[in-house]
C-alpha cells in the first residue's frame, strides 16, 4: 500500500519514502553501551572513517542522560525570501518537517539542516514525532518549545533555541536526501549515535564494523575500570584499553 | 507620598518612578499558557509587531521550566572608565540596580541593559528583587551568585555568567529609559514573556491584542494535540492551527 | 619513596612532583562559603590581585550545584601534528594526564590547559581522578564521557563537550609548569576556587589573605541578607556589604 | 547547438543550462551608478523586497575600488565524506564550478553557497571565468590564489582566503539551482550589485523597478551632493534625498 | 549667535552644543608623531589610564596610511523598533548625524556609539562631515558608501561595513553625551588618535601629560632606531627606549 | 666564537641556538613560484603531511602582493600576571622576540605563539628583523606600528592588530621550541611559505619532497593556463593540472 503524502512538499523532492534500515539488533546492541558516543568515535578513528562527530557543545541535548540510537531521516530547509512579518499576514507556511514525521518508521531519527536564528521543530512537531515512534531529532538551527518536547519524551540535539517560528521564514526543501550537518555530511539511513558528550553519524555500510569494535572496547574498559575500583596503581592501569600499539 | 530613594543614582536619571502596569489579568492569562513564548511570537509575526524575541541559546535561563510574564522596568549600565583595582581599592561603586529594586511594584521584571563580561546582577540584588515581589529579571550581559538565586527562586534569563563584579567596573546611568536589549528595543511597562525558549518583548500597546491572539491559538493547539495523541494520520493533522490560510 | 612514574611523558617535562599544599585548613574554610566564586574575586579586586577569574558561562560545570576547592596541579597539551586517522591506525597515543592523576595528592585539582575540538580528559580518567582522591578538574579544551564522570562523581568545568579523542591529536608536554587558562596564568600550588558562576585562581601567596577577606565578606553579606529578609526597606540597605567606602 | 559538458556533475543536477538574462540594458545603467549598493539597498526596502543585502565586512572584495553588476548563476558545493589526505592520494575531485564556467554567459556572475575552511576558486579557475567573460563571482565560503585572480582581473567577493584546496573535500551538488548565500537565498538569474560596500542580490521580477527607483534616488543624491559642495547650511541641506516622506 | 539646529532630534538630547576643545597645539604636535597610538598606549600605561585602546583589527581603518587627530564629537544610536519595510514605505528617519555635521567645529572627530548590521554613516554624510572641517569619524557599528567617502578624504574607523540603510532602523538617542565603543567609555572632548594600529581615546583630562610623554618616547625611539640602522648589536640595543626601569 | 645573548631571557630557555638551515636553494625555488601556498598546500595534501595549513582570513598579510619563505625561528610568548598598569609604572618588561632577532640568521622567520588583545611585535622590533636580515614574521596575537613594518619592508601575518604594548602584559617563555600557531603545530626549522592567500609550514624533513612536487605541479598549470588563453573549450581544458588520477 502507498504511502498517502501531507502535500506539504512536492513528491519529487522526497528522495525516499523508507529510510534504509539498520543492521538487525544493531541500535539494541548499541543502547546497551553507557555512553557510546567516546567508543564510537574512537571506532570510526581507528576504521579510517573520517569527519562523522560533533561535540555536544554544539550540537546540545535538551534532555541530558538521554542515549539516542537510529538510522537518519534527513531533512533540508533554507529560508525563504520574503518578509516574515507578510509572510506570516498571508500564512505563507512552508515548513515540511511534518512529512518526515508521516514517513518516520519507528525507531527513525530526525535529521534537519536547519536554518539559524529562528525554530526548525515546535511542541506539536515533537509530539507527533513521538507517537510516530520516532527516537528523536538532530537539529542544526533553532528548536523552540523546549519544555514541551520534554514533557513528552522526544529528545532532541539542536545548536540553538529560540521562539521565533520558521513557518513564514524557511522553506522544506528535501527530504531524505544529502544534507550538511556543521562539518559531517549525513546521508539517510546514516546511523546517529548520541548522548551528553554529543553526535556521531556512522556512514551505513560501516554500521557493523564499527558497533564490533566499540563492543570490544566497551568489554576492555570494564576490566579497565574494575582495575581502577580494585586500586590498581596508575602505572599498573595498563594504557591498553585506551587501543594502543601494545593491545 | 513620595518614594523615598536611594541615592545610588540621580534622580534626574530616574525616567519614570513607577512601571507602567499591564492590563489587569493579562499576566495572569499569559502565565495560564504552557510554553507561551512560541505562540507570542507567533501572535506578534502575525500583528506585524517587529524585532521582538530573543532565543534561550542567547538569554539563557537559570531556573529550567520556569515561566515569567511581568511589565519591563528598564535599567541601563555602562562601563565606568577606571582601573577596576584602582576602583576597588577605593570603593567607587556606582551600580544601582538597587534603586530599581526599591522602585519597583509587585510583579515588575527587570530589564537591565548591561556590561559584557562582568557581573551585573548577584545574590543579594536577586534576593533584594524576590522581597520586593519581582518576578524575575533579563540580563544582557553578565550575572553571578547562580546558586544563590535559584535558591530564593528569583529566575534570571541572562547571557553571560561571570563571578566578577560590576561593582567598580560599571555604572548604572539610567532607570526606566529605552534599552537595546541585543537586537530588540524595550520601553518601560513593555510585557516580558519568557521560558525555556526565549524571551519576548511585547510593546505596551499590543498587550492585550497580542494575548488573545495567543490564547486563540492555544487552544486551537490542544485540540490539534489530542488529535496527534488519539491517533489522526499526519496528513490529517490539520494544518490549521499552524495558523496557515485555509485557517 | 620515591613515586614509580607512568612512563607516558619524559620525566624532565615533569616541572614538580608534588603540587604545593594550600595553607592548612584553608580549602575547608572556603568550602564552607556558599557560593564563594563571587567574594573570591571581590576579595582579589580589592586585593589588587590581577586577572584571575573566568565566567562559568565559558568554563561551565557538569555537575551544578558543586562547589569546589583545591591546589593546581597543571598539565599542558599541544596538537600532535599527524594525521589522527593514521594515528589511530598506529595508536600513537601521546596524552599523558595519567602521570598527573599518579602524582596526584588528595584534594588537588588537575588545571588542564587542553586543545580545542577535541576531548583532552575522558570517563575512565575522571574515574581515576576520583579514586586518586582529587576534587576535580578545569579543562580549557574539550571533554567526552560526561555521563560517566558525573557517575562517579569527578566534577569538572570545561568549555567544551566532544566526542572526539585527544589520544592521537595532542600531545601532553608538561606537567607542573605554567600554563595559561584562558586569559588566566596558573602555577602550580595556585588555589582553584570554582561554583556555579565561574572559577577564581588564587596565586599561592595570596590564599590566606584572600580567604580571610572572603570570610570576613560573607559575615557582612549574612547580616545584610537577614536585614533583607526582616523587610528592611531598600535605601535602608547599607551598601556596606558591598565593600563601599562608607564600610 | 547543443552546449557540450564537462562531465564533472552529472546532467540532471543542473538545473538550467542558461542563466535568465537581466532586463536589456539594465546591467549597463547599474554600473553607471556609483557605489551603487546603497542605493539599491535602499531601493528595495523602500520597494518592500526582503533580505537581500550583504555587508563587506561578510563578503570581502579582493579588488576594492571594482564595481559588479550581473545575472547569478548558482552553484552550491558541500563536504564531501572521506579523509582528506586519502581523497588526495586518490585523486578524487568533486569540484565542479568549472561546469559553471562552461555554461557561463558573458557577463554572469557565478554565485557559490561553498564550504567554510577550503578554497571554493582558484586562480586558474578564475582565469577561465574571466576568459569566459564572467563578471566575476561571490562565494560564500574560502577561495584562493588571490594574486592569480587579481592579475587576470577577475573580483570576487568571498568571506574566506585560503591556501587548502577543496578538490577531495567538497562536492559541487547542483548549479543553477538555489543557493542561500548567509541570510539570502538567491535564484539563478537575481541580478548581483556588488562594491566596495557589500553586495545586494535582485530578485528577477524586480530588476527594472529597482533600477528606476535606484538612478532616481541617484539624480537627487547629486542634487544634494552639489548643494553641499556649494556651501549649504546643514539644517538647509534636505533630507528629502534621503527619501523621506516630504520629498 | 545661537547655532541654528537642523530639527533631526529633540534639542534636550544634545548635552553640549560645542565640544570641549583640545590644549591648543596638540593634535598638531600629535600629528606629528608617525604611528602614534603606539606610544600613545604606552604612555596611558605609565600614567595610569585604564581601558582607552582598541586595535585596528575592530576598527579598521577605510583609507590606510592616514593618521587622525582630534577631540571627540560623541553620537549615540539605538535601533527603531518598526518593521524597517514598514518604516522604508512610511519614511520614518530618525538618524540624526547630521545634526551632529551641524554643530561639529573644525578638527572634530564624531565619535558613534551605532548600531550593528547596518550604516551608521554614508557618503553624503561623510561629505558634509569633511566640508563641515572634520577630522573624520569612529564609528562602532557598520557604515557604507566607502569608495565616495574615500574619494572625499573623509577617514572613517569603523567595526563593520554594510549597504543597509541606518535610516528606518535606527534613532540617533543623544549627542555629545557618554558613549561606550567596544570596551571604551568615551566623553565628548576626550581626544582621539587612530592610525593603522587603532584607536586610543585619551580622556580630556590628561591629553598634555598624554601627549609629553608620547613626545619623550618619540625620541627615544629616534635615537634607538639611529642605533639600529648604525649596526648596533642586538643586545647592545639599549632597552630603555621601551621604558623599562632602568630608563 | 659565542653569540652573545641578550639576557631577555634565560638561556636554558633557548632550545635551539640557530635555526636548522633548508636544503640548499630550497628558499629560492619556491620564491620562483608565483602564488606558491595554493600549490605547496596540494603538495602537502597528497603526500600525507596533515595539518600545516593556516588561510589568509586568519593570519592576515600586513603588505599584500608579498610572497615570504623561510626557516621557522620560533617564540612562546604567554601572559604575566600582574595588573598591567602596575606593570607599566613598575616597567615589568617581559617580552624577549628580541633574544630572536640576536639569534636570527639571514632569511628566518620569526613565528611567534603569541597573546591575544595585545602587541607581540612593534615598529622598532620589525626595523631591528629587517637588518638582521630575517624575511618576515608569523604572529599568533596581536602586532602594531603596522605602517612602521611597512615602511621598513618587513613583512607580517598576525591575526590582530593593536596598539596595546605585550611588554609588561606577556611574557617571552621560550625560544625555538614547539609552538602551536592555530591549530598547526610547528617546530624550529619548519619552512615557511607565505602569500596572499596564506600560511603552510611545511616539516623540516618534507621540504624537498614537497619543493618538487610543487614545482612539478607549477609548470602543469601553465600549460593549463597557457591553453585557456589560447582559448581551449573548457571541456577540453584537462583537469588533469588539478593532479587527478589520469594525470
Amino acid at each position: 500500500m502507498e504511502k498517502r503524502l501531507t502535500g506539504r512538499i512536492a513528491p519529487e523532492r522526497i528522495c525516499l519514502l523508507k529510510t534504509p534500515r539498520p543492521p538487525e539488533g544493531a541500535v539494541e546492541r548499541f543502547l546497551a553501551i553507557s555512553d557510546p558516543t567516546g567508543l564510537t568515535s574512537d571506532a570510526m578513528d581507528e576504521l579510517g572513517i573520517a569527519s562523522g562527530v560533533i561535540g555536544a557543545s554544539v550540537l546540545k541535548p535538551t534532555i541530558p542522560g538521554t542515549t539516542m540510537v537510529g538510522p537518519a531521516l534527513t531533512v533540508r530547509n533554507v529560508l525563504q525570501r520574503i518578509d516574515p512579518l507578510e509572510g506570516a499576514r498571508k500564512h505563507v507556511n512552508r515548513m515540511a518537517e511534518f512529512e518526515a514525521h508521516n514517513l518516520a518508521s519507528p525507531g527513525d531519527v530526525l535529521v534537519i539542516q536547519g536554518v539559524a536564528h529562528m525554530s526548525n521543530m515546535g511542541g506539536i512537531s515533537a509530539l507527533t514525532g513521538k507517537r510516530q515512534g520516532e527516537a528523536g531529532a538532530i537539529v542544526m538551527g533553532g528548536i523552540r518549545d523546549i519544555a514541551h518536547s520534554r514533557v513528552v519524551g522526544y529528545p532532541l540535539w539542536a545548536n540553538e533555541v529560540s521562539p521565533v517560528t520558521g513557518k513564514w521564514r524557511l522553506e522544506t526543501v528535501e527530504i531524505n536526501g544529502t544534507v550538511q550537518i556543521g562539518e559531517v555530511r549525513v546521508e539517510p539511513g546514516d546511523l546517529v549515535v548520541a548522548d551528553d558528550s554529543g553526535v556521531c553519524f556512522i556512514p551505513r555500510d560501516y554500521i557493523l564494523e564499527v558497533l564490533e569494535l566499540v563492543e570490544k572496547k566497551a568489554k576492555a574498559e570494564d576490566v579497565r575500570c574494575k582495575a581502577i575500583v580494585g586500586g590498581a596503581a596508575v602505572p599498573d592501569i595498563s594504557p591498553s584499553t585506551y587501543g594502543e600499539k601494545e593491545e
